[in-house]
């Protein structure tokens, strides 16, 4: 077509076509992998964009240099990253940036890798007319892979926790939900707004994953993490795996205080920015990894069918509209 | 400092103040390395942002991804980079970009990697007010390390190859020098467009070096690239090195429609977008790369002493005026 423009495109198109730059094995998952002579490394770029995912008004730099490491390291855990190595960090700034700003940016940096591990390899700075942070993320690839491809018809479906606290958190830093006008309680607004501010990559699940693998012999498991929201999540599980999932709505964890209703229903599925895993399992082995984790649920199973999701024992009248977040 | 800005603090001293959050040993030099066992592997991240590196009038997007791939290489291999591996690469895009501006972009990034090695591994894409592309390269760490702070006083320096035209393309593609203005010929014209549109990483200096290495004992020697300028790039070495450098002004090697003058002068030593090797070895080392190279020269030498440019033999009045280019 003649003079195409991206917003026009949209986002998932646009990522599909530059994809074919790519070779075929590496597209699927957010992470590449490295081959080397005795260990595979995974590694994985992220952007964030001042007024596209971040601005002053909503997140403290602190905070975001938190989650800047940690979002990155959490797409590390849903390959199978068993240690962290480091980032390399690319820092646009505009000219008159505070250096304080920059200072808690790097405290936040170091927050994060101080807890979960690895270091600052390198990078750049540049001038720009808006703030970018662009963070490339290096771990080590354990034996058992993770991968969005290799979820299998006849296997549970797992969760490591809770969805939609990250958007609530999102709509409260952003003055899109006064406190006052609902009956949130304090607990789940302070859980919310730190979902959204201090997200945690769940890498110690690869660790119980491993640990209750004993008699199962598997090169490579189905998992991604929860980032571009909980349907979406399950949705390219499913495409990638080119089967069918079905979930049901009864088993999904929830928030003890998480309000009913539908625009509820919207924040759970399509809010997004959480860090959760959805893994998919053989029973006998799910069932394992449930007894050493509590947090860890079963929400689903996965069947022979065109990649789709259905959701059982959906109580609203209305289905579930599909909103998922696009940055064109 | 109260409410300092990023503008008062200027590029060098803010890659100064954030390498404070790396280990120690990682800062001197452009590439991080990557500690595997049985492998290192070198990475490097570099930003391109528009309207600070490019814009659309000076330079295609098809060249545009040639040089944004090659630039990135170029810092692999004045490290020491045996083999290209790949390549994340972060895109920022507005809305309004045509798919066309992309797509030959991404030929850009093809073509270089087709010559040079390596693939695509993975990346990011986003919306956002200006265009900007990260790149994050890996390669294999030969087992010759190339390090900024490895020249020995006594050794001599030698460069690649000439310098200054990138910056004469880059004034002749924004229109600050006009051609009918200068004597300037046609061929000198065309390498010049070509040094600043696709430049050449020197991959294959390495293997010469490798090569004409075999009676020398050293697992590290003295090298950078001069993508910050020729004087730049020497005087890195010596302060990286902690002793000085004296370099013979009638020995520099220059093209041969090259103009006489100080403005001249100025691009050649402070023009940048240089990618030539600048090398420090041992006399005798010295000696047989040349014999395998003829585009290598001897232009001076290190020495004991403080961290310093020392140019012998310069034939103007004036001294040269280092305007190296500052992006803040």
């Amino acid at each position: 077509m003649h003079n195409e423009i991206i917003k026009d495109i949209g986002e998932k198109e646009l990522i599909r076509r530059v994809a074919e730059y790519m070779p075929t094995n590496q597209a699927s998952d957010d992470c590449a992998l490295i081959k080397t002579k005795r260990e595979d490394l995974l590694i994985n770029t992220d952007l964030m964009v001042e007024n596209t995912h971040f601005n002053y008004k909503i997140i403290s730099p602190r905070d975001l240099g938190w989650k800047a490491i940690t979002t990155n390291y959490s797409d590390l855990v849903s390959s199978g990253c068993i240690e962290f190595i480091g980032v390399n960090i690319g820092l646009v700034l505009t000219p008159n940036t505070e250096w304080k700003w920059v200072k808690e940016l790097y405290e936040g940096f170091s927050e994060a890798l101080n807890k979960f591990g690895g270091s600052i390899l390198g990078g750049d700075c540049s001038r720009g007319e808006n703030k970018m942070i662009s963070i490339t993320a290096i771990g080590l690839q354990s034996k058992l892979k993770l991968r969005r491809n290799a979820c299998k018809p006849g296997e549970i479906l797992l969760t490591t926790g809770i969805h939609g606290l990250s958007k609530l958190g999102l709509l409260i830093k952003a003055n899109q939900i006064k406190k006052e006008d609902l009956n949130l309680g304090k607990k789940l607004i302070d859980q919310s707004i730190n979902a959204f501010c201090r997200p945690t990559p769940k890498h110690q699940t690869l660790k119980k994953i491993l640990l209750s693998s004993e008699f199962f012999m598997k090169k490579e498991i189905g998992c991604t993490d929860s980032s571009d929201g909980f349907y979406q999540a399950i949705f390219d599980l499913s495409k990638e795996s080119k089967c069918k999932a079905v979930i049901d709505y009864q088993k999904i964890p929830k928030n003890n205080n998480w309000p009913d209703g539908e625009t509820w229903d919207q924040h759970y599925f399509f809010g997004g920015e959480d860090y959760e895993l959805l893994i998919s399992l053989p029973r006998d082995w799910a069932s394992k990894l449930i007894q050493m984790d509590k947090d860890i649920t079963e929400i689903g199973y996965f069947t022979q069918g065109s990649p789709n999701v259905e959701i059982k024992n959906y109580p609203n009248k209305n289905n579930l509209y599909n909103n998922s977040y696009s940055h064109f």
